[in-house]
């Protein structure tokens, strides 16, 4: 066996991982990256491919030691696609002005060699008592079925579900140390469809309107105020994306009508709940019609305790700054999570995700992997 | 100047009509036929070609006698296109087991070869004190830009408007006999464009739903009770034709939502009031929005009085039933002739009309001239 080798740089690595063209569900060697240098730091990784047999997507769980408590870092190594309109290639990893330029250093490979390049310092110089584990996916930007979820499910069979896991998606809108997220909106979408009777408009009795069935419920839909909001949590909120008739006459009543809509859900509420609630109004209205709903993701919330006091610390002790614990902003791999563990994001800042020219502060790398380093400490690894 | 030529047989003259292919806005050689008939009887004919100089629309006006009272017959001389699966060529105007078939034969070459063959029979054994007159146009079943419209306006210049016009559209559901209609509703589109700001459904507070905005209006819009009908008219009926967004994201609220409406209204209401009232809706519920209006025709309705009274007499003579005075279905050419005239309209059975296979009953032919003869004998010409 090979002695130890810690990779205390988390700019060097965040490099070797953007050259990697990661671009959902491509992995392009990240991965293998990554397991290496774990391997290289004495985790145990098991690769755990879900999916299609002929195109699975690539995650692993990597593990060091067996103690309590135990500390999951999460997050993935896939990243959207660059899109048009750089000046610095996507995907070469230049530093130009104190900043690191590339696809997914923000989101989120840049929070994934923070991580590492802290539990390197802390092996370093620490002996564990508890125990530490990574559990990455390649599948966050895509469908995400077959990523985070099955993954954290296969560690609630093994009963290894770890005591708190800590997710470094880009939580910062401006500056490190702005933003740590405790929970996520519940996220679902609805797709009506109203069938009535099609005729001639000059003779409305013989004909049934769907548009005069679906206004009705999509205005008793879109007039419930679903909640005020709660302490953690922005108030939930409904909006049609779309309705379309697609009609071309001006003479003749349709046949059908349709609609689509989201609604972003605090913890007051379930999916369940939610569907329920759209089925009856739509129903009542229109009783030839179709709701098909597709759930997102619940909504979730991690009481703020010990671990994430710890977390708050460390940023402050690190930024300076107090965070603010929020619940805002889409869905992220967290869901899954938290259906099984406590969970918290802090990551980069994300100011640029998603976007061209995606950079970070090279100096926010150090500074991300000393507030994880810090967060390992407290947290009495 | 030769002697007069009176074509008292109205089948032989719808089928000569039948056979010019005068699909909208073709004439091929149709309103020229009729035209040297009717100077065969003695008519000063006046073609009135209006629109664009290439491609005028045809019309005449064809005038007999100068003395009152002055009758008018109003009708066109082009047809729907036939479409496809007759069983008889649309052109050929053939006679099967009684019945006589032929794209227009009911909408309405039928109607205006009646008109013609009751007036050869009228001027045959009497001598005309008032003046008969016919108002043809080709472009009925087209935009009707450049028809009896220009043709009604260019007749008011001139003061020469006729005390009654009597318009042979297939006013009969079923039998020769159903159905005279007296007025006919108006009828209006509106295209509404509502904007809003586009944004991301995860945070509707940076955005401005148009749809959020476009469905109170249109609940407003569908929710008022135009009237209870009246007398002669049934209820005016707004129906909204389409509604369209074209957002395929479910995660997008969208920039812009465009509804289509119409109006079938009775003469409660006008055109312009209407227009003020939908724009008064929109704009208070979307203030960035654009209503366009386009009216098809206003409502009209010609009190029953005497000339509808001997109509309704000539039709129970000649058929033994009491007709229903109605102003039910869509828009006529009719619309335009009362702007300056009073109008009744009444032709012959209208099952097939638009239809493939169009027809009529032979026998219905000779009836409606008989039904045209005798009104003509009690209107006092």
């Amino acid at each position: 066996m090979q002695s130890p080798s810690f990779p205390t740089d988390p700019v060097a690595l965040a490099q070797d991982l953007i050259r990697c063209q990661s671009v959902t569900p491509a992995d392009d060697g990240a991965q293998a990256l990554l397991a290496s240098v774990l391997e290289g730091m004495g985790f145990e990784v098991v690769h755990l491919p879900f999916g299609p047999v002929d195109a699975p997507t690539p995650n692993f769980y990597a593990k060091i030691g067996t103690g309590r408590p135990s500390l999951c870092f999460a997050g993935h190594t896939d990243v959207v696609p660059p899109g048009e309109g750089w000046a610095h290639d996507p995907f070469a990893a230049q530093i130009q002005d104190g900043r690191l330029y590339g696809r997914g250093i923000a989101d989120m490979k840049g929070g994934v060699a923070c991580s590492v390049a802290a539990i390197a310092r802390f092996l370093q110089n620490n002996t564990l008592k508890g125990s530490i584990s990574l559990l990455i996916t390649g599948d966050e930007e895509g469908p995400a079925h077959f990523g985070t979820k099955p993954v954290i499910e296969w560690l609630a069979a093994r009963n290894d579900v770890p005591d708190f896991c800590l997710l470094g998606e880009p939580t910062n809108p401006s500056a490190l140390g702005d933003t740590i997220k405790i929970g996520r909106r519940g996220s679902m979408n609805a797709d009506i469809v109203v069938r009535g009777v099609q005729g001639h408009v000059a003779y409305p009795h013989l004909a049934d309107n769907p548009i005069h069935r679906l206004l009705p419920a999509l205005s008793e839909l879109t007039g419930r105020c679903l909640d005020e909001g709660t302490k953690w949590f922005s108030p939930s909120s409904l909006q049609v994306t779309s309705v379309d008739v697609g009609n071309p006459a001006t003479n003749v009543i349709p046949a059908e009508a349709r609609a689509r809509l989201n609604i972003r859900f605090n913890d007051r509420h379930t999916g369940a709940a939610l569907t329920e609630w759209i089925r009856e109004v739509v129903a009542r209205h229109a009783p030839d019609s179709d709701v098909t709903v597709s759930i997102s993701g619940e909504a979730f919330l991690t009481q703020p305790g010990p671990a994430v006091q710890c977390l708050e610390r460390a940023v402050q002790d690190v930024t300076g700054r107090q965070p603010k614990l929020d619940t805002g902003g889409g869905t992220s791999d967290a869901r899954f999570i938290s259906q099984h563990c406590a969970v918290a994001e802090f990551g980069l800042v994300g100011a640029t995700m998603h976007k061209r020219d995606e950079h970070v502060d090279v100096s926010t790398l150090e500074d991300l992997t000393q507030i994880y380093l810090t967060f390992m400490e407290r947290f009495g690894l």
